[in-house]
């Protein structure tokens, strides 16, 4: 500890009193990188570890902690990692597959966040993350000096539903400050479970996306209002009530009508989520077809089967599919190839039902992560609002 | 494993695949809390614990950790916890100051991120923390439901001085957008070390603090911009380059201005920051008066000794108190009173000088921490800009 107190008096030279860091305290990691690898771009900003071989798609991965007796790297399944005479330990991967993936360290046996990462809720934890660049196709989510860039907006609303504040995080595009009379349509885009309204603006760079499909011409400019999927509770109760639809219709929408420059008829309303979101996202769409015309479930949808035919299913809101294919302008449904065929077959019950303006999107090679969300919300986005 | 792929079947009914989740997940924690405690705000929406009592202002905390030799929680100091039958380590803590406290766990003396906590970024990774609630005398920096509230608004600017987008969070009145061609005043506030552009509205509550001054009428509405006070890199490059100086007044400011309505003169801008940031404060705003006519220092700012004389630091600004009277308008100086004496000294300096127009404010009982410098916006803020 002596050198992180000579340390931090070294870089708070500014300060009056020596500073009363009831944490721990971090030294910069300063040694260099085996040839090839760099930070992982999901780390905190000082941290060396985890690195990444942007050729290999090999990360290495580093943990300090000398007296522990095994420490594990849980990433795509176990793996054992080894200590040497410093009691550091280590993994190198084998080559990953491209895309932001979660990750946790196990030190005897307890799965702990990884601090060279910075922290991402996923799990309903804080958690870690390593993301393995793409190549030349990820430019549409990294950011891009040569565009204008909307703002994310971060609005706490009072809700009567959750009987609580609630946080939401509002995308407006770079031209809405030049135009103070324009009106905006707006998409409503929800995250999964086990994240929160974060996750669209920080793992899924939800920002640098339409930023650039706005710049390029290829989306509508458009407001983006991420809620939290969840009920929240405060720490005099912690167990959910109400109802998450309730939430959205009652009492998001009008906060977001009154607060900013939107249409507020159905044709310039849009709704779509990703995997639990995307189930919430049918629930309420398709429960109130009065207020959205556009609905998008990526890795998550509704599905048929059992008693819950397409004839009966959201109180019929596809019996009658002319009726539907009047009211509904697109219903989009996109998954990544390695999860499975549910997806598909939710596409082929509503195209075989007669329902139109249905579009299925795949991901190639990617599984339940942002990479297939990222792809999915540049292919969805362009289609909205024309 | 199996009850965690239940309990994620059971709530993503609406997803189509198996979620394939490289992370560990977390069940929620249903055992009830001792009499007296309830989940501290600082944890995540589903954690039990860490738990505070609010009238003892102890705090429970648990860590699931079967297979360790030794869990030690780091908060004002070492405290080993002990081990239940099921492995499960406790420790209640003594009574706690009230206010915001990061602590650390050990786990066979790897410090490691309580995950029943939210993640803050402090010591340059990511923490846990955990908030002892003051009474009525918190409501300041408290969400108020019965008043209008501001935004806080997430933003890349690129900097030629950094060579990379910087991530700027900006503070505007709830007014702001009724009002399209009313101009504000700004203050640019800066976090401390080891901290980062998030840290005000994170753990400074600093959007409570303002809505509730301005809704009052204690404060002038105005716009307050939060950049990171340090130089970042990207992966390839983790070495610190360029002048944080510069990179406010040539890259940030005139950004800032071309963005939002801001008045553009000296008299309407202002600056502040803690700890650190403080220090950046009197450099920034004393190398370039021409810019700015108000500042602010907590718990942190200038200090004279040595060849620092005050007749010779910052190229000689104090040196004619006349001329320095006639330009700042303000020159706020905080502490708290457990820090140390070298605000008061700072202070006395001063004024002994000839400098008029200084405030000097104390945080009772409070060190180097977020409840001083909450305290310190609240007293600060409602005298710019009149």
């Amino acid at each position: 500890m002596k050198k992180i107190a000579f340390l931090l008096s070294a870089l708070c030279a500014g300060c009056f009193a020596s500073a009363q860091f009831a944490g721990v305290m971090r030294a910069p990691q300063e040694e260099p990188l085996p040839e090839g690898f760099k930070p992982a771009s999901t780390n905190t900003f000082i941290s060396q570890y985890p690195a990444v071989n942007a050729q290999t798609r090999q990360a290495m991965f580093k943990v300090i902690a000398p007296y522990a007796q095994n420490v594990t790297l849980q990433l795509s399944g176990k793996h054992a990692m080894k200590k040497d005479d410093k009691g550091v330990w280590w993994y190198t991967t084998d080559p990953l597959v491209v895309g932001f993936h979660y990750y946790a360290i196990m030190i005897d046996s307890a799965a702990v966040m990884d601090r060279g990462s910075e922290a991402y809720f996923g799990s309903n934890w804080e958690s870690a993350a390593i993301e393995i660049p793409e190549g030349q196709e990820g430019d549409y989510y990294r950011f891009n000096k040569s565009i204008s860039h909307g703002e994310i907006r971060s609005l706490y609303h009072w809700s009567d539903v959750n009987g609580l504040e609630r946080h939401v995080n509002v995308y407006v595009p770079a031209e809405y400050e030049s135009n103070p009379k324009k009106k905006y349509p707006v998409l409503y885009l929800v995250h999964g479970w086990g994240e929160d309204e974060n996750g669209w603006s920080v793992q899924g760079h939800m920002a640098n996306i339409m930023d650039g499909l706005i710049a390029a011409g290829k989306a509508v400019p458009m407001i983006v209002v991420m809620p939290s999927g969840d009920i929240k509770t405060n720490s005099d109760v912690r167990k959910a009530s109400g109802d998450i639809t309730d939430v959205f219709v009652k009492d998001m929408i009008p906060y977001i009508d009154k607060t900013f420059r939107t249409y507020t008829d159905r044709d310039h309303r849009a709704m779509a989520g990703l995997s639990r979101g995307g189930g919430q996202t049918w629930n309420t769409v398709l429960n109130h077809m009065d207020l959205f015309a556009w609905m998008g479930g990526f890795s998550g949808s509704g599905r048929f089967g059992g008693n819950n035919t397409i004839e009966t299913a959201y109180n019929g809101a596809f019996k009658d599919a002319d009726a539907f294919n009047k009211k509904m302008k697109l219903v989009f449904i996109s998954i990544g190839t390695v999860e499975g065929q549910g997806a598909k077959q939710t596409y082929d019950a509503l195209t075989s039902h007669g329902i139109k303006n249905v579009v299925y999107h795949e991901s190639q090679g990617t599984a339940h992560e942002w990479l297939t969300w990222r792809r999915a919300l540049n292919d969805f986005a362009p289609r909205l609002f024309r």
